[in-house]
Formats: C-alpha cells, sequence, structure tokens
C-alpha cells in the first residue's frame, strides 16, 4: 500500500510516472535497453533529453534566449558554481537572508567574493521575506540572490523580486513547477530536482544567455555554463536516467493542465491546511501570514510532549514524513 | 528482446538488478515508497547507503583508513575537484597521459596549478601505457595521476605504479570492480559510476583518511571531501536512486563470487575476442598487445568502406552500440 509522503525531497512522485518507469525498465520503447544502460549520445536518449527540455520550456514558457541546463550536483553545490559563473570583472554579491537554504547559499558564495546582506529576517528568526523596499543592494553587485521557497522555515516568496538591470539569481529549489513565474524577470532560476521534478542527482539551471560570459577562469568544465550551455548539457554524462524520470513528470504536469492548473490545487490544499492549523487551539504556525509557503506548511504542537504520539498516530493513518526539519523542529508538511 | 548493447557507458546493467529495481519501484520493501521517494535522511535510505559502501569495501577489500563518498558530477568533474582537494600547500601535479581521458583531467586540473606530464604515449597516438621507468616526476608534486584504462585508446594498466609516498591517484571511471585491485597503492580511486557500477549521475571516491587535510579554501562544500566524509556523504541531498541501484549492483556481484570471480570472466572474453581480431585478416587492433584493455576492445575493420555495413550487420544480430568513439573511429567492443 502506497503511503501519504510529505517529506520535503527527495519527495513522493505521481504514480502513473512510477508506474511508466517500472513497465520500462528493461526496455524502453523496444530498444531492448533500459534508459539507464543508453549511451547519453545515441538518439534515443538524446530524444528523451530534448523532449524532456521541450516539455519544461513549455510548462514554464522559458524564452528562447534562456538555456535550460541539466546538470549535477544539487543547489548546494549550485550555490557555488553560481559565483564561478558570475563574478568575472565584479567582487561583490548582493543576497537575502530568508532562512537556513539562504544561509548555505552565502557560505558558498563567500568563498569567491565579497557578499552584501541587501535584507535578512534573521531578526524574527526567518518567519517573513523582507520586503524589497527595505532591501540595501550593493553598488554594482554581479547579481541579487534570493531564496523563494524556504522548506525549512516554511516561507515563501509571493511576488517577483524586481533589480531592474542587477541579474536576479533564484533558488526554486522547492517550489519550481509548483507555481507560475515569469522567467523574465530572472538572470538565473535553478534548484534541485528532488522536490517536484524528479529524483535527486538533478539539477536545473535556467540562465539567461547574455550572463553565459562571465565565468572565473577556476570553474570546473563540467559546471561552466558557457561550456554547458555549447554541449547540451553534455561536457559531461549526465544523470540520464534521472532526466527520464523529470521527462516523464513534465509529461504528467502537462496533462493535467500545466503549471497553472496545479497552482490552483496548491492553492485550495494549502489554504485548507493552513485554514484548519488557524482555527484550532492545538497549533500554531510561525511563518506570517502573507509569507506562508504553499509547499512547506511549518506547524508546532502547541503542547510539545505531544509530538510522538502525533507522529506516531499520523504514521498509523498512512501518513509519513511529517517531523519537522532537526534546526526547528515541530512539524512539516510539504505538499504533494 | 533485450539486445547485446556494448555502450562504453552508460553500460548494461545486469538483468536481476533491473528486474528487482522493476518490482519495487512504487513500494521499496512495504514502507509504501519507491526509494526515489525517500528523504535521505531517512532509516530506510540510510540503511541502503550503508549497506552499498559495505558491500563496496567487501568487494575491492577497501581498509578502514580509506574513506568513501558518494558524489556527484562524474570523472570530469572530479578532474577539477581532485586538485581542489589535493593542493594545499604545492604548487604542481604530475599526470601521466594514455589518452583522451588522461588529457581531460590535465586540461581541468591546470585550472588550480601547474601540471607536469611525467609520461605521454601521445608519440604513438596512445596505443599503450608507458613503463614506469620512463616516468619523469616532479620534485615535490601534491600527487600523481593516472589513469588506468582509456576507453577510447583501448589500454588499460596491467600493473600498479608505485610512486612511494607521492599520492597516487587514479580515475578507474571505466574499469572498476572488473579486475582486483589493490585500494593501499592508492592516494584516491575515483569514476564515474555509469560502466560497471549503476547510473550515469554517481561518482564513487575512495580516499586515504590521512589526505583529507589538503583541500583549496575555494573546494565547493558538495564535493569537499573532508565535509562529505565528516557528513556521510550528505552535505547535498545525495543522488540516492542511483546509490541504491549501484547497490544492487554490488550485491549481484558478490553473489558472482565477488571481483576475483567476475575478473576471471572479463579475462576470458577479452582473450577469445582479441584472438579472433588476431587470427583473421579482417581486422586490426592498434593497442599494443601487453597493455590492451579487457573491459574496451578496440578494432578497425582493414576496409573501413564496410563500416556501415558491419553495424548494420551487427545490429540486426542484436549487437548494439558497437562504433568507436568519434574521435578515433572504427568499432569498440565494451565488456558487457
Amino acid at each position: 500500500m502506497r503511503v501519504f509522503n510529505f517529506s520535503a525531497g527527495p519527495a513522493v512522485l505521481p504514480e502513473p510516472v512510477l508506474e511508466k518507469a517500472a513497465a520500462e525498465m528493461l526496455d524502453w520503447h523496444g530498444t531492448g535497453m533500459s534508459v539507464m544502460e543508453m549511451s547519453h549520445r545515441g538518439k534515443d536518449f538524446i530524444g528523451i533529453a530534448e523532449k524532456a527540455e521541450a516539455d519544461l520550456r513549455t510548462l514554464l514558457v522559458i524564452p528562447p534566449d534562456y538555456e535550460v541546463l541539466f546538470l549535477q550536483g544539487g543547489a548546494i553545490a549550485e550555490n557555488a558554481i553560481i559565483p564561478m559563473n558570475l563574478l568575472a570583472g565584479r567582487k561583490v554579491a548582493d543576497y537575502v537572508n530568508t532562512g537556513e537554504w539562504s544561509k548555505k547559499s552565502i557560505k558558498e558564495a563567500k568563498k569567491y567574493c565579497a557578499v552584501n546582506i541587501a535584507a535578512s529576517s534573521e531578526d524574527e528568526n526567518f518567519t517573513y521575506v523582507p520586503a524589497q523596499s527595505s532591501w540595501k543592494l550593493s553598488e554594482d553587485p554581479a547579481y541579487v540572490h534570493v531564496c523563494t521557497n524556504e522548506t525549512i522555515g516554511g516561507v515563501e516568496y509571493q511576488w517577483t523580486p524586481d533589480t531592474g538591470r542587477i541579474p536576479l539569481v533564484a533558488d526554486m529549489s522547492s517550489h519550481i513547477l509548483s507555481r507560475v513565474i515569469d522567467v523574465t524577470k530572472y538572470g538565473v532560476i535553478y534548484g534541485g530536482a528532488q522536490k517536484n521534478v524528479g529524483p535527486a542527482g538533478l539539477t536545473l539551471v535556467i540562465v539567461r544567455r547574455d550572463l553565459l560570459d562571465r565565468a572565473l577562469p577556476i570553474t570546473p568544465s563540467a559546471f561552466h555554463w558557457t561550456e554547458q550551455a555549447a554541449a547540451d548539457s553534455m561536457v559531461n554524462t549526465p544523470p540520464t536516467y534521472a532526466i527520464y524520470i523529470a521527462g516523464l513528470v513534465f509529461e504528467w504536469l502537462l496533462a493535467q493542465g500545466g503549471v497553472a492548473a496545479i497552482e490552483q490545487k496548491n492553492i485550495a490544499k494549502a489554504k485548507l491546511l493552513y485554514d484548519y492549523l488557524d482555527t484550532t487551539l492545538f497549533y500554531t504556525s510561525p511563518a506570517r501570514k502573507a509569507d506562508r509557503s504553499r509547499m512547506n506548511v511549518r506547524f508546532h504542537l502547541r503542547d510539545e510532549t505531544l509530538d510522538e504520539a502525533f507522529l506516531k498516530g499520523a504514521k498509523s493513518a498512512g501518513m509519513d514524513q511529517l517531523k519537522g526539519h532537526r534546526a526547528v523542529g515541530g512539524m512539516r508538511w510539504s505538499s504533494t
């Protein structure tokens, strides 16, 4: 029996995707091979990768002047790879600090440049998103970095920052494809695949083409966006099976009506849960209402001595992975 | 119908492994989840990763003073990650150049240090492995790097270099687990998983623990061996599904009698093919006999105008992926 799996990532995948993957495991479309066994340079796999990219472009309305890269390392690797690829000619990058994932990005960036914290919600324990009017940008930063959904604190940008001519770089790992976004407002969008896209081990990078001339000489070829864009993400062997599964997820999303339709479901699901949490006396949900995440609902039992009983009861009702992140405790419901 | 798939990587996997993966796709051991959907920090996945590491240690007889890391990026990423992790306090690294894969390693290393080419077989088009007596090591290199099997040229070390107190670093991507090795002779062994281990997207790094204090400050945390060793390869989300499949391959290898038994099969298979190539007038096999690879048999039709007909005939007989690498042409048989 399948459970309700509320893990924040790696996370639940659509059952039809898993069923198709199982059925095709030993023989993909009569090739006599698993997708796992195909040369990445053969026409079968290239077809799979091209269709995955085309479907992602449709889902997110990615304009032609943006490259889509399928890389490795997850967002934590990309946190270092971003400054490597964008710092040439500049010494400072600006970061907005909204929680644990922002802090990880900042830590990596400091290895390559000066970091200006343009805004932070640390003063209220990362329970809100600082309004753009409060941001203090530096004079000529290489870019401004935001994490648009913080899975641990449970806050999410419900608006799109406007950084003018300064490239806006967004870690969207934990909510990409969950809501409609305007790609043209961003210089770079990136994310690990393991929340909404597919298996862990695949990293999406969507980068505006005019930003491909800014890499530092120390950038490894496998993570050099210009080289990867020129090589269709095949400077190194790409994570072929993860790309295949992501492609099946994209097909499934399109069949559901695309991102706009999924967003409506996500709004409804989050509202149902937040409304319930707000109307009982048993729970608190610390994030500021306007900035609450639809993807990761953080809540606490007012009586924490009941945490264990709560988790046990949930599990016996078929609801798994509700325990909050060890950094903040309590509970966390991640959208399925 | 399954084909004979001679791809050099991603490559064929044991059918029982694929069958098990298909059967467990929607519900691993009664958890109600696919391995793809499990939190990497949950006890189920940690159990899978620990068993995979333990089985790999058994297969390769890895001593306790070596760390085993499950990372991302493949060997081409690791080519940059190795100097980042080993250069602190030194400015030169030595490389033996035996072909296309060595050249890729050298190209990346030059971003971080001076590279001394200790030996090269470029003079004879990379058809042999330079004897150690010909190597010219620099005075105090951070390490000596070798690629112990070159898939494109089809040459393989049939002996283990002895670099004394200088750490020996080996790219074994394309033949790890195909033959018995003495891990204690190496400082670092690394490889992409996609030839003999599992799906593309997983990188194995086996590193002697006393080498974990030599990383440059620019090393990204996701690729920092010391940090990854301390975090059981979970600084970033590991490629969980690829680790699971690798674990199934390790179990399968143990059931076959381990690496020593597999090596005997590999010797027999390669001998059969080389003996045939040597006794007909239709083919040439350019690698020097003593250095011929067991894993990648490179051969050419004497009459190259027949190449296309050969590949077509092979395919219709159920033998796929025999075309040689575009860098050298001809044919390539990779051991299955």
